[in-house]
Protein backbone atom coordinates (compact mmCIF):
# COMPACT_ATOMS: atom_id res chain seq x y z
CA UNK A 1 0.00 0.00 0.00
CA UNK A 2 1.04 3.05 -0.86
CA UNK A 3 1.60 6.28 1.52
CA UNK A 4 -0.62 9.66 1.09
CA UNK A 5 1.76 12.53 -0.19
CA UNK A 6 0.87 15.24 1.66
CA UNK A 7 0.87 18.95 0.50
CA UNK A 8 1.15 21.72 2.80
CA UNK A 9 -2.63 22.10 2.36
CA UNK A 10 -3.31 18.44 2.93
CA UNK A 11 -1.07 18.52 5.78
CA UNK A 12 -2.68 18.02 9.26
CA UNK A 13 -1.71 20.58 12.15
CA UNK A 14 -4.26 20.25 15.00
CA UNK A 15 -4.08 17.65 16.89
CA UNK A 16 -1.66 15.67 13.90
CA UNK A 17 -0.92 12.30 16.23
CA UNK A 18 -4.63 11.58 14.64
CA UNK A 19 -3.70 12.03 11.19
CA UNK A 20 -3.20 8.30 9.03
CA UNK A 21 -0.87 8.29 6.22
CA UNK A 22 -1.71 5.21 4.83
CA UNK A 23 -3.90 5.11 1.35
CA UNK A 24 -5.74 1.91 2.57
CA UNK A 25 -7.22 4.23 5.38
CA UNK A 26 -8.11 7.17 3.00
CA UNK A 27 -9.86 4.57 1.01
CA UNK A 28 -11.31 2.73 3.71
CA UNK A 29 -12.82 6.24 5.34
CA UNK A 30 -14.38 6.99 1.43
CA UNK A 31 -15.77 3.20 1.21
CA UNK A 32 -17.87 3.80 4.78
CA UNK A 33 -19.34 7.29 3.72
CA UNK A 34 -22.86 7.36 1.89
CA UNK A 35 -22.30 11.14 1.48
CA UNK A 36 -20.01 13.66 1.20
CA UNK A 37 -19.97 17.36 1.75
CA UNK A 38 -18.62 19.39 -1.15
CA UNK A 39 -17.11 22.78 -0.86
CA UNK A 40 -16.87 25.28 -3.23
CA UNK A 41 -16.15 29.00 -3.58
CA UNK A 42 -18.92 31.44 -5.46
CA UNK A 43 -18.66 34.94 -5.06
CA UNK A 44 -15.24 35.03 -2.97
CA UNK A 45 -17.83 32.52 -0.70
CA UNK A 46 -17.84 29.37 0.36
CA UNK A 47 -21.17 27.17 -0.52
CA UNK A 48 -20.95 23.68 0.90
CA UNK A 49 -23.30 21.19 0.24
CA UNK A 50 -23.81 17.79 0.96
CA UNK A 51 -24.03 14.97 -2.29
CA UNK A 52 -23.71 11.28 -3.03
CA UNK A 53 -20.31 10.09 -4.44
CA UNK A 54 -18.41 6.81 -5.71
CA UNK A 55 -14.92 5.81 -5.70
CA UNK A 56 -13.12 3.30 -7.89
CA UNK A 57 -9.21 3.17 -7.60
CA UNK A 58 -7.81 6.70 -6.34
CA UNK A 59 -10.60 8.48 -8.35
CA UNK A 60 -13.37 9.95 -6.53
CA UNK A 61 -16.66 10.84 -8.99
CA UNK A 62 -19.42 12.97 -7.82
CA UNK A 63 -22.75 14.01 -10.01
CA UNK A 64 -25.70 15.83 -10.16
CA UNK A 65 -27.80 18.02 -11.99
CA UNK A 66 -26.06 20.08 -15.33
CA UNK A 67 -27.74 22.76 -13.53
CA UNK A 68 -26.52 22.96 -10.48
CA UNK A 69 -24.63 25.84 -9.37
CA UNK A 70 -21.86 23.82 -7.25
CA UNK A 71 -21.65 21.14 -9.65
CA UNK A 72 -20.98 23.90 -12.02
CA UNK A 73 -18.42 25.52 -10.56
CA UNK A 74 -16.54 21.95 -9.55
CA UNK A 75 -17.18 21.18 -13.34
CA UNK A 76 -15.36 24.56 -13.88
CA UNK A 77 -11.96 23.77 -13.29
CA UNK A 78 -12.33 25.43 -9.69
CA UNK A 79 -10.52 24.34 -6.49
CA UNK A 80 -12.94 22.48 -4.55
CA UNK A 81 -12.89 20.44 -1.23
CA UNK A 82 -14.61 17.58 -0.45
CA UNK A 83 -15.24 15.72 2.88
CA UNK A 84 -16.30 12.54 4.19
CA UNK A 85 -16.85 12.53 8.08
CA UNK A 86 -18.36 9.18 9.90
CA UNK A 87 -19.14 9.85 13.81
CA UNK A 88 -18.59 6.68 15.80
CA UNK A 89 -19.09 8.43 18.98
CA UNK A 90 -19.51 11.05 21.73
CA UNK A 91 -16.59 11.29 23.99
CA UNK A 92 -17.51 12.05 27.70
CA UNK A 93 -14.63 13.56 29.18
CA UNK A 94 -14.16 14.68 33.04
CA UNK A 95 -13.49 18.31 31.88
CA UNK A 96 -16.26 20.01 29.20
CA UNK A 97 -13.04 21.23 27.78
CA UNK A 98 -12.00 17.43 26.93
CA UNK A 99 -15.28 16.76 25.42
CA UNK A 100 -15.06 15.51 21.91
CA UNK A 101 -16.31 12.94 19.55
CA UNK A 102 -14.81 9.69 17.65
CA UNK A 103 -14.61 9.82 13.96
CA UNK A 104 -12.86 8.83 10.63
CA UNK A 105 -12.63 12.04 8.95
CA UNK A 106 -11.43 12.10 4.54
CA UNK A 107 -10.45 15.51 3.08
CA UNK A 108 -9.58 15.36 -0.51
CA UNK A 109 -8.47 19.28 -2.51
CA UNK A 110 -8.33 19.07 -5.93
CA UNK A 111 -9.57 20.89 -9.35
CA UNK A 112 -12.11 18.31 -10.77
CA UNK A 113 -12.53 17.08 -14.28
CA UNK A 114 -15.39 16.81 -16.30
CA UNK A 115 -15.98 13.45 -17.19
CA UNK A 116 -16.73 13.40 -21.31
CA UNK A 117 -16.02 9.72 -21.94
CA UNK A 118 -19.36 7.80 -22.33
CA UNK A 119 -17.91 4.55 -20.64
CA UNK A 120 -16.22 6.72 -18.12
CA UNK A 121 -19.50 8.57 -17.30
CA UNK A 122 -21.45 5.39 -16.85
CA UNK A 123 -18.55 3.60 -14.76
CA UNK A 124 -19.00 6.52 -12.26
CA UNK A 125 -22.61 6.59 -12.08
CA UNK A 126 -22.52 3.01 -11.12
CA UNK A 127 -20.08 3.88 -8.61
CA UNK A 128 -21.91 6.47 -7.13
CA UNK A 129 -25.31 4.05 -6.85
CA UNK A 130 -23.15 1.25 -5.68
CA UNK A 131 -22.03 3.74 -2.90
CA UNK A 132 -25.13 4.51 -1.14
CA UNK A 133 -27.17 1.30 -2.62
CA UNK A 134 -24.55 -1.66 -2.79
CA UNK A 135 -26.17 -4.22 -5.47
CA UNK A 136 -28.85 -1.45 -6.65
CA UNK A 137 -27.41 -0.76 -10.23
CA UNK A 138 -27.89 -4.41 -11.85
CA UNK A 139 -31.13 -4.16 -10.12
CA UNK A 140 -32.31 -1.04 -11.67
CA UNK A 141 -33.26 0.24 -14.78
CA UNK A 142 -29.76 1.91 -16.18
CA UNK A 143 -29.69 5.43 -17.86
CA UNK A 144 -31.62 6.12 -21.21
CA UNK A 145 -29.88 9.19 -23.12
CA UNK A 146 -32.10 12.03 -21.85
CA UNK A 147 -31.59 11.06 -18.04
CA UNK A 148 -27.42 10.72 -19.13
CA UNK A 149 -27.71 14.76 -21.00
CA UNK A 150 -29.49 15.71 -17.54
CA UNK A 151 -26.34 14.53 -15.83
CA UNK A 152 -23.01 15.86 -15.35
CA UNK A 153 -20.40 13.45 -14.23
CA UNK A 154 -16.87 15.40 -12.11
CA UNK A 155 -13.64 13.30 -11.31
CA UNK A 156 -11.72 14.01 -8.18
CA UNK A 157 -7.98 12.55 -8.33
CA UNK A 158 -7.27 11.43 -4.44
CA UNK A 159 -3.67 13.01 -4.71
CA UNK A 160 -4.13 15.46 -2.18
CA UNK A 161 -5.89 13.99 0.66
CA UNK A 162 -5.86 13.81 4.32
CA UNK A 163 -7.30 11.39 6.79
CA UNK A 164 -8.01 12.20 10.65
CA UNK A 165 -9.47 8.92 13.32
CA UNK A 166 -10.04 10.02 16.90
CA UNK A 167 -10.87 6.98 18.60
CA UNK A 168 -10.32 5.44 22.35
CA UNK A 169 -11.29 7.21 25.75
CA UNK A 170 -11.12 11.17 26.64
CA UNK A 171 -7.66 12.23 26.94
CA UNK A 172 -8.72 13.84 30.32
CA UNK A 173 -5.78 16.20 32.65
CA UNK A 174 -4.42 13.66 34.87
CA UNK A 175 -5.08 16.12 37.70
CA UNK A 176 -9.23 15.10 37.15
CA UNK A 177 -8.17 11.66 36.51
CA UNK A 178 -6.60 11.24 40.19
CA UNK A 179 -10.14 13.00 41.60
CA UNK A 180 -12.29 10.02 39.83
CA UNK A 181 -12.58 8.68 43.46
CA UNK A 182 -13.87 12.20 44.78
CA UNK A 183 -15.82 13.60 41.82
CA UNK A 184 -17.88 10.07 40.89
CA UNK A 185 -18.00 11.59 37.58
CA UNK A 186 -18.59 9.24 34.69
CA UNK A 187 -16.25 9.29 31.37
CA UNK A 188 -16.06 7.39 28.39
CA UNK A 189 -17.26 6.97 24.88
CA UNK A 190 -21.05 7.01 24.12
CA UNK A 191 -20.93 4.37 20.75
CA UNK A 192 -22.69 5.64 18.05
CA UNK A 193 -23.75 3.47 14.73
CA UNK A 194 -25.83 4.14 11.54
CA UNK A 195 -28.52 1.03 11.23
CA UNK A 196 -31.02 0.34 8.74
CA UNK A 197 -34.78 0.05 9.68
CA UNK A 198 -37.21 -1.90 7.71
CA UNK A 199 -37.21 -0.86 3.74
CA UNK A 200 -40.75 0.80 3.20
CA UNK A 201 -41.68 -0.22 -0.32
CA UNK A 202 -43.19 2.60 -2.78
CA UNK A 203 -46.88 3.02 -2.30
CA UNK A 204 -47.36 2.52 -6.24
CA UNK A 205 -45.79 -1.10 -6.17
CA UNK A 206 -47.60 -3.85 -6.53
CA UNK A 207 -48.04 -5.68 -2.86
CA UNK A 208 -46.33 -9.07 -4.15
CA UNK A 209 -43.09 -7.30 -4.78
CA UNK A 210 -40.61 -8.74 -2.61
CA UNK A 211 -37.49 -6.82 -0.85
CA UNK A 212 -34.98 -8.20 -2.45
CA UNK A 213 -31.48 -9.29 -0.24
CA UNK A 214 -29.50 -6.24 -1.68
CA UNK A 215 -31.93 -4.07 -0.19
CA UNK A 216 -32.69 -5.49 3.32
CA UNK A 217 -29.10 -6.87 3.79
CA UNK A 218 -28.39 -9.78 6.37
CA UNK A 219 -27.00 -7.45 9.12
CA UNK A 220 -28.25 -4.39 11.27
CA UNK A 221 -25.59 -2.21 10.68
CA UNK A 222 -25.71 0.14 7.26
CA UNK A 223 -21.79 -0.03 7.13
CA UNK A 224 -19.03 -1.92 9.07
CA UNK B 1 -43.11 31.26 14.31
CA UNK B 2 -41.19 33.67 11.65
CA UNK B 3 -40.29 32.50 7.78
CA UNK B 4 -36.83 32.46 6.74
CA UNK B 5 -36.32 35.71 4.54
CA UNK B 6 -33.80 34.01 1.92
CA UNK B 7 -31.01 36.18 -0.10
CA UNK B 8 -30.38 34.97 -3.51
CA UNK B 9 -27.58 32.92 -1.81
CA UNK B 10 -29.66 31.42 0.32
CA UNK B 11 -32.22 30.59 -2.15
CA UNK B 12 -32.37 26.89 -2.93
CA UNK B 13 -33.11 26.53 -6.59
CA UNK B 14 -32.39 22.81 -7.22
CA UNK B 15 -35.44 20.99 -6.04
CA UNK B 16 -37.28 23.93 -4.85
CA UNK B 17 -40.25 22.10 -4.00
CA UNK B 18 -38.04 20.89 -1.13
CA UNK B 19 -37.05 23.67 0.47
CA UNK B 20 -38.58 25.24 3.74
CA UNK B 21 -39.44 28.40 4.59
CA UNK B 22 -40.02 28.02 8.13
CA UNK B 23 -37.50 29.55 11.11
CA UNK B 24 -38.68 26.31 13.12
CA UNK B 25 -37.35 23.89 10.77
CA UNK B 26 -34.20 25.18 10.44
CA UNK B 27 -33.92 25.10 14.04
CA UNK B 28 -35.19 21.37 13.92
CA UNK B 29 -32.47 20.47 11.93
CA UNK B 30 -29.99 22.30 13.85
CA UNK B 31 -30.97 20.41 17.30
CA UNK B 32 -30.72 17.00 15.52
CA UNK B 33 -27.40 17.16 14.23
CA UNK B 34 -24.37 16.51 16.47
CA UNK B 35 -21.83 17.89 13.81
CA UNK B 36 -21.63 20.83 10.88
CA UNK B 37 -19.27 20.92 8.12
CA UNK B 38 -17.61 24.34 8.25
CA UNK B 39 -16.54 26.07 4.90
CA UNK B 40 -13.89 28.41 4.78
CA UNK B 41 -11.68 30.14 1.98
CA UNK B 42 -7.93 29.76 2.54
CA UNK B 43 -5.80 31.12 -0.28
CA UNK B 44 -8.45 31.43 -2.25
CA UNK B 45 -9.71 27.32 -2.29
CA UNK B 46 -12.23 25.85 0.13
CA UNK B 47 -11.50 23.96 3.04
CA UNK B 48 -14.39 21.73 4.50
CA UNK B 49 -13.88 20.24 8.15
CA UNK B 50 -16.24 18.95 10.55
CA UNK B 51 -16.93 20.63 14.09
CA UNK B 52 -19.27 20.41 16.94
CA UNK B 53 -21.76 23.31 17.21
CA UNK B 54 -24.29 24.51 19.43
CA UNK B 55 -27.27 27.12 19.04
CA UNK B 56 -29.15 29.75 21.04
CA UNK B 57 -32.16 31.15 19.81
CA UNK B 58 -31.05 32.64 16.29
CA UNK B 59 -27.20 32.08 17.11
CA UNK B 60 -24.94 29.27 15.72
CA UNK B 61 -21.26 28.85 18.21
CA UNK B 62 -18.43 27.31 16.98
CA UNK B 63 -15.44 26.85 18.94
CA UNK B 64 -11.87 25.16 18.68
CA UNK B 65 -8.38 25.46 19.08
CA UNK B 66 -7.08 29.47 19.01
CA UNK B 67 -4.51 27.71 16.40
CA UNK B 68 -6.90 25.83 14.50
CA UNK B 69 -6.74 27.49 10.71
CA UNK B 70 -10.54 27.50 9.58
CA UNK B 71 -11.76 29.07 12.89
CA UNK B 72 -9.15 31.54 12.71
CA UNK B 73 -10.31 32.16 9.19
CA UNK B 74 -13.50 32.05 10.39
CA UNK B 75 -12.73 34.84 13.34
CA UNK B 76 -11.57 36.90 11.22
CA UNK B 77 -14.55 38.61 9.41
CA UNK B 78 -14.15 36.02 6.10
CA UNK B 79 -17.39 34.89 4.87
CA UNK B 80 -18.03 31.35 5.91
CA UNK B 81 -21.00 28.11 4.93
CA UNK B 82 -21.89 26.18 7.76
CA UNK B 83 -24.05 23.02 6.58
CA UNK B 84 -25.70 20.30 8.84
CA UNK B 85 -26.82 16.81 7.13
CA UNK B 86 -29.03 14.60 8.45
CA UNK B 87 -29.13 11.17 6.12
CA UNK B 88 -32.44 9.85 6.77
CA UNK B 89 -32.44 6.77 4.49
CA UNK B 90 -31.88 5.39 0.81
CA UNK B 91 -34.36 6.06 -1.92
CA UNK B 92 -34.49 2.75 -4.10
CA UNK B 93 -35.98 4.11 -7.94
CA UNK B 94 -36.83 1.59 -9.90
CA UNK B 95 -34.85 4.01 -12.45
CA UNK B 96 -30.80 4.48 -11.33
CA UNK B 97 -31.52 7.99 -12.54
CA UNK B 98 -33.89 8.50 -9.33
CA UNK B 99 -31.82 7.06 -6.71
CA UNK B 100 -31.74 9.51 -4.05
CA UNK B 101 -31.65 9.88 -0.19
CA UNK B 102 -34.14 11.01 2.10
CA UNK B 103 -32.42 13.70 4.50
CA UNK B 104 -32.51 17.13 6.45
CA UNK B 105 -30.06 19.52 5.35
CA UNK B 106 -29.74 23.37 6.63
CA UNK B 107 -26.93 25.69 4.78
CA UNK B 108 -26.06 28.67 7.01
CA UNK B 109 -24.33 31.73 5.46
CA UNK B 110 -22.24 34.71 6.83
CA UNK B 111 -19.78 36.07 8.58
CA UNK B 112 -18.73 35.26 12.00
CA UNK B 113 -18.14 37.29 14.77
CA UNK B 114 -15.40 36.69 17.47
CA UNK B 115 -17.10 36.15 20.82
CA UNK B 116 -15.20 37.79 23.63
CA UNK B 117 -17.59 38.71 26.08
CA UNK B 118 -17.12 36.15 29.17
CA UNK B 119 -20.60 35.69 29.77
CA UNK B 120 -21.82 34.54 25.99
CA UNK B 121 -18.48 32.45 25.71
CA UNK B 122 -19.30 30.64 28.50
CA UNK B 123 -22.82 29.80 27.33
CA UNK B 124 -22.00 29.20 23.58
CA UNK B 125 -19.31 26.52 25.08
CA UNK B 126 -22.38 25.12 27.00
CA UNK B 127 -24.56 25.02 24.04
CA UNK B 128 -21.87 23.91 22.09
CA UNK B 129 -21.40 20.42 24.71
CA UNK B 130 -24.74 20.12 25.11
CA UNK B 131 -25.59 19.97 21.70
CA UNK B 132 -23.41 16.74 21.63
CA UNK B 133 -24.23 15.68 25.40
CA UNK B 134 -27.34 16.58 26.74
CA UNK B 135 -26.79 17.06 30.57
CA UNK B 136 -22.96 16.62 30.55
CA UNK B 137 -21.97 20.15 31.30
CA UNK B 138 -23.87 20.20 34.85
CA UNK B 139 -21.72 16.79 35.59
CA UNK B 140 -18.58 17.41 34.02
CA UNK B 141 -15.63 20.11 35.49
CA UNK B 142 -16.29 23.43 33.81
CA UNK B 143 -13.54 25.34 32.20
CA UNK B 144 -10.64 26.79 33.71
CA UNK B 145 -8.98 29.80 32.65
CA UNK B 146 -6.17 27.65 31.14
CA UNK B 147 -8.53 25.88 28.79
CA UNK B 148 -11.24 29.46 28.09
CA UNK B 149 -7.71 31.37 27.11
CA UNK B 150 -6.94 28.27 24.56
CA UNK B 151 -10.76 27.94 23.21
CA UNK B 152 -11.73 30.33 20.34
CA UNK B 153 -15.42 30.78 20.01
CA UNK B 154 -17.48 32.48 17.46
CA UNK B 155 -21.10 33.15 16.35
CA UNK B 156 -22.84 33.12 13.14
CA UNK B 157 -26.30 34.73 12.92
CA UNK B 158 -28.81 32.44 11.39
CA UNK B 159 -29.62 35.37 9.24
CA UNK B 160 -29.12 34.08 6.11
CA UNK B 161 -30.35 30.26 6.03
CA UNK B 162 -31.91 27.36 3.68
CA UNK B 163 -33.28 24.15 4.78
CA UNK B 164 -34.14 21.28 2.17
CA UNK B 165 -35.38 18.70 3.40
CA UNK B 166 -36.13 15.27 1.30
CA UNK B 167 -38.70 12.51 2.50
CA UNK B 168 -41.48 10.38 1.13
CA UNK B 169 -41.05 7.43 -1.85
CA UNK B 170 -39.00 7.48 -5.18
CA UNK B 171 -40.56 9.71 -7.82
CA UNK B 172 -40.26 7.55 -10.28
CA UNK B 173 -41.54 8.15 -14.21
CA UNK B 174 -44.91 7.18 -14.77
CA UNK B 175 -43.49 4.92 -17.56
CA UNK B 176 -40.73 2.86 -15.30
CA UNK B 177 -44.13 2.63 -12.26
CA UNK B 178 -46.43 0.77 -15.11
CA UNK B 179 -43.81 -1.78 -15.94
CA UNK B 180 -43.94 -3.11 -12.08
CA UNK B 181 -45.77 -6.02 -12.72
CA UNK B 182 -43.52 -6.89 -15.42
CA UNK B 183 -40.25 -6.22 -14.41
CA UNK B 184 -40.61 -7.12 -10.33
CA UNK B 185 -38.11 -4.50 -9.55
CA UNK B 186 -38.64 -3.18 -6.19
CA UNK B 187 -38.62 0.28 -5.00
CA UNK B 188 -38.45 2.10 -1.73
CA UNK B 189 -37.10 2.99 1.11
CA UNK B 190 -34.46 2.17 3.47
CA UNK B 191 -34.37 3.92 6.58
CA UNK B 192 -31.50 5.02 8.25
CA UNK B 193 -31.07 6.00 12.01
CA UNK B 194 -28.00 6.90 14.34
CA UNK B 195 -28.54 5.17 17.61
CA UNK B 196 -26.08 4.81 20.06
CA UNK B 197 -24.63 1.64 21.56
CA UNK B 198 -23.94 0.74 25.28
CA UNK B 199 -21.48 3.25 27.17
CA UNK B 200 -17.74 2.08 27.80
CA UNK B 201 -16.11 3.42 30.12
CA UNK B 202 -12.69 5.41 30.16
CA UNK B 203 -10.50 2.54 31.52
CA UNK B 204 -9.03 4.65 34.31
CA UNK B 205 -12.37 4.85 35.87
CA UNK B 206 -12.93 3.34 39.27
CA UNK B 207 -15.12 0.30 38.22
CA UNK B 208 -17.71 1.40 40.73
CA UNK B 209 -18.74 4.54 38.79
CA UNK B 210 -22.40 4.47 37.56
CA UNK B 211 -23.22 5.14 34.37
CA UNK B 212 -25.10 8.53 34.43
CA UNK B 213 -28.82 8.72 32.64
CA UNK B 214 -27.87 11.64 30.80
CA UNK B 215 -25.65 8.90 29.16
CA UNK B 216 -27.42 5.99 29.23
CA UNK B 217 -30.13 7.31 28.27
CA UNK B 218 -34.04 6.25 28.33
CA UNK B 219 -33.99 5.37 24.25
CA UNK B 220 -31.98 3.99 21.78
CA UNK B 221 -32.40 6.46 19.26
CA UNK B 222 -29.69 8.82 19.57
CA UNK B 223 -31.60 12.01 18.20
CA UNK B 224 -35.57 12.33 17.06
Amino acid sequence: MTALSPTPRSTIRRGSRRARSERAELHAVLDAGVICHLGVVIDGAPVVLPTGYGRLGDTLYLHGSTGAASLRAAAQGAPVCVTVTLVDGIVHARAVFHFSMNYRCAVVHGVPRLVTGEDERLAALRAITENIAPGAWDHARGPNRRELAATAVVALDLTEAAVKVRCGPPGDDDEDVTQDGVTGRWAGVLPLRTVHGVPEPCPLLPGTTAVPAHVSGPDDDHRR
